[in-house]
């Protein structure tokens, strides 16, 4: 499994059952880290990425595979995503989130989300209404309540640790992307048995952001994109960098006019077209490559394949773990 | 000038030094409809192109050229934008808008404001204001009011024809994409003379839509896109075509990647990608050359270029007016 964060050199030569890799943001996050934080991060991942490799081997759709991800990640108070959001300016939380499934070229996105425990699964009622594909706002909350989604108080998203960030934002007269510089978006791209592609991706935003402001999560082609026999991608990082460069769909597009294969054209984006400090993303085609590019000091990711292949890493050399398999 | 909706077969030899297209919108607009509206249409669509060319003729920027375009639209009832807009579910009106300057990259997008007379004039606050890229919601309105822009009460936005079309809706259990099945977005794109590409559209979106509901308008790659060197693209029609599409996007990726002519490419997006009834686009490239295909039967239009060319057009033939010029 090719899963380095430079210019990937080796392919495996066959299509693998399936593959799977998430991110919990990219960022400054500094090298002097304490250790115990860094294992709290590193073990976050590890049970993430373990309830989707039980999925897959289980058979499960690529679709439901990144939507339990996501809310595993949006669960967890370590991530900008659900529980652990950042706070907006008027300190309360508004929470974006996007889903697309690679079989059908369907999506869902949600922007602004208050009520909603877990955005991506109000995503995923988005995609699954064939109705309208993006909720924003007040109306998207009234529409998970006809959905029966697990709705909480806006307070259910507070933490300190995110409390405190704001403060220091306030103090600052800045606009954050997280109280370590890090991104915090949560993401994850599947392929599953039968070839099926998806991609899911979530966040609370930049602390103390303005009220309103929609970052390039729920934008679809920006920091969300699947199509099958194509690739699958979630993005993290400077949002209007994603949105200018249409980073998710351009490299689906690559892929499909050019050809290219998708550790040169992911390698291209990150590395060529986006600034340093951008962030990154995660992607995974058709055979089953994984590719986790990233321009920032580090990025939060986690992959596993069915060739037993399985890595947890936050900066630059991929560290495999002592192994759960 | 080569404005054909059908696959355009003659080209301009030489970089024209400007060229501007516009569109109030695609549906099946009957053939029936009374020779007095046709006349309003045609009258309102040479009228907000005149101020097109007198703007381009003066020198103006493309991205002053597109927001006044798009201002005039939303100041004019006739069309499903600004004044005129739809009604959502709820009796209220959500508008959304985008523009994008192909210089910079930059864009600026809103969605879901209630409060602001000219919502492209808000989108373009939002690209001035160089921090960040989409405002949804209330904080949208939030946003206009830091910004001095002109508000109103969302009742400014009422019409009779159009909550007639709301009774009709709710009649029917369904949501309309206008009262003629038209879907009533408006746009505009622009090369101006530096040889600069913007885009700018502006909806009411659709007929007894969901509150929060936000359609394929403001997200940039999707309705709107613009990029120098490329093209400029504005979108009306099913917005969850053109966002599973990534049409705007996809029509500057085929440029970039395939080397292929604008009218080749927008062809082969709306007739060949696209479902017929899903709507059109209108789009400019870095020389001056125009396309408007649309796959409904008809689409509000117009366009002229330095050449002297002008036209005004709604069903498939493109009909010379008498000639302002």
């Amino acid at each position: 499994m090719e899963l380095k964060t430079a210019f990937p050199r080796t392919r495996k030569p066959r299509t693998l059952e399936w593959a799977c890799a998430i991110h919990g943001g990219a960022g400054a996050i500094p090298l002097t880290t304490p250790e115990e934080t860094v294992k709290r991060y590193r073990e976050a991942l590890a049970g993430i990425l373990a309830g989707g490799i039980e999925l897959l081997s289980d058979g499960a759709a690529a679709i439901e595979v990144v939507e339990a991800l996501v809310t595993a990640f949006e669960d967890n108070e370590l991530f900008n995503a659900g529980r652990g959001a950042v706070y907006t300016s008027d300190a309360r939380h508004e929470l974006d989130a996007a889903i697309m499934d690679g079989l059908t070229g369907r999506s869902g996105s949600v922007a602004g989300v208050r009520r909603v425990r877990n955005p991506v699964r109000l995503a995923r009622a988005v995609l699954d209404s064939h109705d309208h594909m993006f909720y924003a706002g007040e109306g998207a909350d009234r529409f998970a309540e006809t959905r029966g989604l697990d709705l909480v108080e806006n307070g259910y998203f507070d933490t300190a640790h995110r409390y405190r960030a704001l403060c220091e934002a306030r103090g600052h007269g800045t606009v954050l992307l997280d109280h370590d510089q890090g991104y915090g978006t949560v993401g994850a791209v599947v392929r599953d048995r039968t070839g099926n592609l998806a991609a899911a991706t979530s966040t609370g935003g930049m602390t103390n952001k303005a009220p309103g402001r929609v970052g390039d999560t729920p934008l679809i082609g920006a920091g969300t994109y699947a199509a099958n026999g194509l690739a699958a991608v979630s993005a993290t990082g400077r949002g209007e960098a994603f949105m200018r460069h249409m980073v998710a769909y351009d490299l689906c597009a690559r892929i499909r006019y050019c050809g290219t294969a998708l550790e040169d054209a992911a390698h291209d984006i990150v590395m060529n077209e986006m600034k340093a400090g951008d962030g990154g993303i995660i992607a995974v085609d058709h055979a089953g490559t994984i590719v986790m590019p990233f321009n920032s000091p580090g990025m939060y990711r986690a992959a596993a394949d069915s060739s037993g292949d399985l890595i947890v890493a936050i900066w630059d050399s991929p560290e495999p773990t002592s192994g759960t398999r």
